[in-house]
């Protein structure tokens, strides 16, 4: 039998292991930061319409340049972040955000250019850089998970790379960046910056989107995801906002016909059912910042989050707990710093049995301060 | 304004203009070698039916591996080419061929690697192979545009490629390889062999599919589209068979959950549905046959063809035959070697117009051996 040892793999690949979460079948799914709520029927019914509606010339290509889309699209961030007046022009659609971010890496990396990021953060930053044959630099966060605009400045001076990521809100830590911190980097980076707000419909209203920071920057790449707060995971639509030039770079690497006619018109659908799809985003900002409450009130230490997941910790074997919880049904995701774990935001019934299971699992695995009396106390907040 | 010059793109990128052929609104699309027979009323129900039964888990992940869809292009790759024994451990599935080449290029080629393919061939193995990095060798074709087994064999001892292209059918030219040829080169390549069969399913009855080659050929990828013969462009849904230790490789580069939920299930149903979708390929096959017979007649050169679409020519200027068709509005493609146009077989309509336009816009565009008289007693062939 052959191995892929005995394949002519790329050299630097060799040794790797597929990234994933592992996709088990459990009564509360909490680790892969989906939105809990699915589209109700009437969408259900809107979104198989809206495919009967092409797939009668699914024979033809589809529209390359998806503009429709695009539009539709500028439109919903014009609503989400008023005055940043986007059009189909600045912004640019694929596959998931990950074909958004292998885009940038192949039209702005690529060998002997380099990205840099600031870890912990999303880990396909690096999986994706490295695939596309640029070097990764890994800066670190701050203690807090945040990260200081003079070391961010610092970082940058020092590396000169081609291509900066910056996570807000950050996963897997929750936390967001103030646009300060942006902006000095934006103004110190010599390259492309790549501010990922995958999670930035969840953030709190102190904390403006870096959408508005792309006029005078157009070396500003916003990328965004209808995953999560849409709650289309299961589509695979990822888009960015840009200055136009970028866009032009893009079609250098993009594949032809990247995005289907289907996915084209789903996609469509959900953006307008957005009321619907969107609904659930405050109930879940109000489900974390309750549970982040009740974690600290148990006394754990939880990174402050504007996503809909949130990093808790700390645990001298975090692994056992991650365990002891997925007996009980609960799966969450062991990622990011060593004695942390994250647990994805989901329904009240899912958080109560996190709760419940955190609880239960608790004996030998108390965070590093604990406070064994006020478990007991806390109130469930559904 | 910024424009792409003021931007940090790759260097090997500069100058290079978008890949594609225009999509314009002709009532007579040959261009782009689509299957010009949509999905029937009964089809487009169960896409849309298949569409709304995975839409209410749209706010989840898809499987991420495809395990269904891919079990179900197995077995129809069973069927279309009996006695290969597949199963979804050698299937692998993307979004369109295109996709599955960039995941091949980026596991196997990349910064110090080549890739080596016999031209004119399809336009994006180049493209695709540069954007990964990788070193693009070109190789020619022969004179009938076919592969010399010994020149094959010599261009890949010559340059020791890492991942050599032999498409067959081939695209532009509609030319099929025989068996022979492809055992050599997978016997002499030091690499990867890839056999582009995007066109594979209109091959004539005595082309046997590289299909049959794999085993025994652990370094042999066999692609395949669901664009053409399935008549399913618009779901971007290509594919490809090889050991199963080239999975492994490709699972290191894919994008996790690549392909959408919604993809799966519209391709799943339309392989449940292949007896209808692959009803069209005989009838087209028989319209290319009666095309080609009808430009020989005419005195055209035509290439052996396949395919879905025949190359022919010669002309000085064949710009002028391509505008003079567009003004009839007949829309065809000007690629491959420089005096040939490549026409898609589209209905018995759609020929008759390409037919009636040729013979109108031929006035000084004669090909370069004319026979003109012989023209006008053509018999239609529908």
């Amino acid at each position: 039998m052959t191995s892929l040892d005995d394949l002519p793999l790329r050299d630097d690949l060799r040794g790797r292991e597929p990234y994933g979460a592992p996709q088990l079948d459990v009564p509360y799914a909490l680790n892969t930061n989906e939105n809990p709520y699915p589209p109700s029927e009437r969408l259900v019914k809107a979104l198989g319409e809206a495919v009967m509606d092409v797939a009668g010339t699914l024979n033809r290509y589809p529209d390359r340049d998806a503009v429709a889309l695009r539009e539709d699209l500028a439109a919903f961030l014009n609503a989400d972040t008023p005055g940043v007046g986007l059009t189909a022009a600045r912004v640019w659609a694929a596959n998931g955000s990950n074909e958004i971010l292998q885009q940038i890496l192949l039209a702005f990396g690529g060998p002997g250019r380099t990205a840099l990021g600031f870890e912990p953060s999303y880990s396909m930053h690096p999986i994706i850089t490295e695939v596309s044959g640029t070097r990764w630099i890994a800066a670190r966060r701050d203690e807090d998970f945040g990260i200081d605009p003079a070391r961010a400045v610092a970082a940058v001076a020092e590396h000169r790379p081609d291509i900066v990521f910056l996570t807000s809100p950050n996963n897997p830590t929750g936390t967001a960046l103030p646009l300060e911190t942006i902006e000095a980097v934006a103004g110190a980076a010599p390259g492309m910056v790549v501010v990922d707000e995958a999670y930035g419909e969840f953030r709190r209203a102190e904390t403006p989107s870096a959408l508005t920071l792309l006029d005078g920057h157009p070396r500003l790449i916003v990328t965004r995801t209808m995953s999560k707060a849409f709650a289309m995971a299961g589509t695979r639509l990822g888009y960015l906002a840009a200055d136009p030039a970028v866009l032009d770079a893009l079609l250098l690497v993009r594949l032809p016909y990247h995005l289907s006619a289907v996915t084209q018109a789903v996609a469509r659908t959900a953006l307008a059912h957005r009321e619907e799809l969107l609904g659930g985003v405050n109930a879940l900002r109000r489900e974390r910042d309750g549970l982040v409450a009740w974690l600290r009130g148990a006394g754990f230490e939880v990174a402050d989050s504007d996503a809909n997941f949130v990093l808790f910790g700390t645990f001298p074997d975090r692994r056992r707990v991650w365990e002891n919880l997925l007996e009980r049904g609960v799966l969450i995701r062991e990622v990011g710093p060593p004695e942390w774990l994250r647990v994805t935001i989901g329904t009240p019934e899912e958080m109560a049995a996190f709760r419940t299971g955190l609880r239960q699992s608790r004996g030998g695995t108390a965070p590093h301060t604990p406070r064994p009396d006020s478990v007991g106390d806390i109130k469930e907040s559904q």
